[in-house]
């Protein structure tokens, strides 16, 4: 059996020496830990996997983890046993190159997740939901309808207990009342390297501005536009040669690799946020 | 002997042929040619590399291309013959990488140019001018003294006959004065991938933002503050563990690399200027 | 409309002026044109679109074209029209990566082809066949049976009319019966940056010497393994920590984008083949 | 002050916890930690960072280190305070670009070591050892003379003490006498992505194989030609277009990037070697 321990708190003496001290005790084998200090906030991460020969009463480690280190370190702090599968909800919109990404992975094994449902404010995409028996719900969103379209989606996420969201190209801005419900649980991919190009249209601007180099950023939403922390970029290089839609066509490469390694990191529990900024553990 | 020549002009049909043509003529080969389009504003760019068996006498070549070409096309052309080996001054401040970088190539013979002087508002890498045996001048400027430092700059680009400045970090503001006296040949280099991070600061800004790549750009100066055509991009990848001083130091090897490929670019004439973005020849 | 013409040839002088003065007198006008010359083999290569406003003959503009120049020049050549679709038939075994990459552009119709078939030794994939809407045909290989599955996979072949074979991580060696069907028509990706880790099992192959980087690489099959002209190549940095299952994961996203540029690159005509090394157009 | 520890033992356990105790007890702040288990191998590695606000007794920290915890788990461990500045010796034959990109970041204070000499087997480069005020040692090597030569080295590096050789394009095979002396303590940088194109001339073999992807590769020598622990490598992308000349001009940039920050992660002790593979820590 696995744990993996994700911490933070305030930096003091002593703390990488107290939770080791602990997981040894309880019988564990660290196999791999990770830390990290920001100096200039005074906070210490940490991220830490242990493998038990024995079985490990989650409750009772989790309550003496709680009584012997939290308190006192004033921890946050999450445990995952390996069995953890997040529920998963996509949300797209007309494009498909993520959403196929996504679900081949799925489909291979590669991404251990449940997905309970796709969500779009289109139906171009129902056929591909279809060919991998995923659940599609059709929530159209205009002026007038985005307030029920988002009570709808609010709805089907507590239906379907979904612990996280990603817009695979959804192509609409996600309302302050979904964000508040999932904090650095919603995952976006923006087709530049942010902050460069941010907003609509980015490979128009980057084909304007005659940049040798493009790229694609996944975040987690926040409240203001494309500003929320950055968990993964890649970027490719590009020439006077290329037109805006070969911006596009190239982009998309990077689109889908960048926000499924973002995914991935996600799943298994390798992002921290703070300070509107990501700790990304190894 | 070897003859390059660049052209663009508005596009229409028939200038590849002529100008093949007329090279074929003049008893030349084509040992190189490369032509883009820009279809949005109809102006066509070729770089063409000919070698001749015979010597060419320059001037009726060029006088000839005028006659037969140019004009027909309405084309803006240069022709430059092999030995052809311009002037760079280079403008530093107190950062020494850049400058290491270009005069080592240039003392290797990779960078055939000649380097008349080095100038400079502090004196603190004179001692690198010495070593490598080039003409330093030191010309302070502060706010009082900004008029006749630029004054200062011109008569001394003049007396040497200077073809192209190169900003290695110079860390100062170039006055339009000495722009329009050097439109579209003053290289400077940026410490970031723009239009992300433009001004002052960049490495300070991407950590703030938590980036996870940052980069470089060498660019034309123009009188918009790091907004000239682009020449050259590069990045590297970062992380959270990296303080704003690893981002300095990872920069100063991606401003380097991506400096010296800019200068290099321009020496070999592979650069094209217009509507403020660039043509790099392959 | 718009044709697409590779030419290469024994090089002298006057072939682009020659070719692009033929193209202009059949009132074409060239929108592209990329060429190379190997100055060790002494063979000119050449890359050309061009426009036609009116609808052109494409009989007597290929006679014309043979007359005129071809003869001239001894010259080996190809012309494509705009509406040209070749026919690609897909070989897999039981990854389904580089598969779902394909089908997944082809569905967006990023990728200009049909596919008659898919086929494979193994009917793990026949469900993504199927979800696609593509006959799969399952011709299993032992080595009892080895010689008729390749009949049966010429049968196949010739009755669909395949232009083209992709490889997409078929796992078996492709006879020299088939491959001399289909010169420089086969594609495959290999998991490694050849010619290091040529061979089966490379991600293990680099694990054990401890590389930095991995990669992987597309190439037209030849008759020696793993040795035919290379497409397109890729890598991506590792560590210490991936182990070889971690080496594969990150392994298969760049198969697929590798496999897939290459595919691109064959079906837009932008590959040659010379000295068993490839021109790659721009 | 601060102290660096690196350990290597037989995995168990406990460690973690016993070491990071051990640094707590002796008022120690741990600020960096990073570790690696190779399973295959059983072995633990570790790299710790402590600050001390007091300062330590080295020798009895030592003491204390080696009684406490080296025994107990069976460790290989080195102990580094933060002002240890190791003595580097240059070897370099006739290529500059690599030397000068070193002695630039010597000078610039971003490479911390001593270079009490650089030692070359022609004289070509002695301008550049004066010109940055080094000692430069000739020592010709030809076949008659090639054991005179390495008794030579070895009373030269012993004379200087030197802790660690760099070989920067030295173009001689260094001897097993040196070898012995210096395990895991001579840095070479290969002019190829290893283990492609292995031995002399990879660029020409590179060039003859029609790769896309050229690369350098910085390694600690062993007996076997080019085969020792890679310790960093790094690729740039080539075309057809590019002849063995430009791959050898594209490639100084890698060779001298990838050999200093080789010699940067030796410096600051991120290197540990086991199974002729390293452990980078980050």
């Amino acid at each position: 059996m696995q744990l993996t321990i994700l911490i933070h708190c305030p930096d003091q003496t002593g703390i990488i020496s107290a939770v080791t001290g602990f997981v040894h005790q309880q019988k564990g084998n660290i196999v791999y830990l990770d830390q990290h200090v920001d100096k200039q906030a005074g906070v210490f991460f940490m991220r830490l996997e242990s493998e038990f020969e024995q079985p490990v009463q989650l409750d009772s480690f989790t309550e003496g983890f709680g009584q012997d280190l939290a308190q006192k370190f004033d921890m946050q702090w999450e445990i995952y046993p390996d069995w953890y599968r997040p529920k998963m909800a996509l949300f797209v919109s007309k494009y498909n190159h993520c959403l196929y990404d996504l679900l081949s992975r799925f489909n291979s094994g590669e991404l251990t997740v449940d997905i309970p449902f796709i969500l779009s404010n289109h139906l171009d995409l129902k056929p591909i939901a279809d060919q991998f028996g995923i659940t599609f719900y059709h929530v159209p969103v205009t002026k007038k309808t985005k307030e029920a379209a988002e009570d709808k989606q609010l709805e089907l996420l507590k239906k379907h207990e979904i612990d996280f969201i990603v817009l695979a190209r959804y192509m609409q801005i996600v309302s302050p009342k979904v964000i508040d419900v999932y904090p650095q649980r919603i995952i976006n991919i923006h087709h530049s390297f942010l902050p460069a190009f941010a907003g609509a249209k980015p490979y128009h601007a980057a084909f304007e501005r005659g940049v040798k180099i493009i790229g694609a950023t996944s975040h987690y939403v926040t409240e203001e536009l494309d500003a929320g922390p950055i968990i993964e970029q890649d970027v490719t290089t590009v020439s006077h040669s290329h037109s805006i839609k070969d911006l596009i066509v190239k982009g998309r490469d990077l689109e889908k690799i960048v926000l499924s390694r973002a995914v991935q990191l996600h799943v298994a529990r390798k992002t921290m946020v703070y300070n509107n900024k990501t700790v990304i553990f190894s």
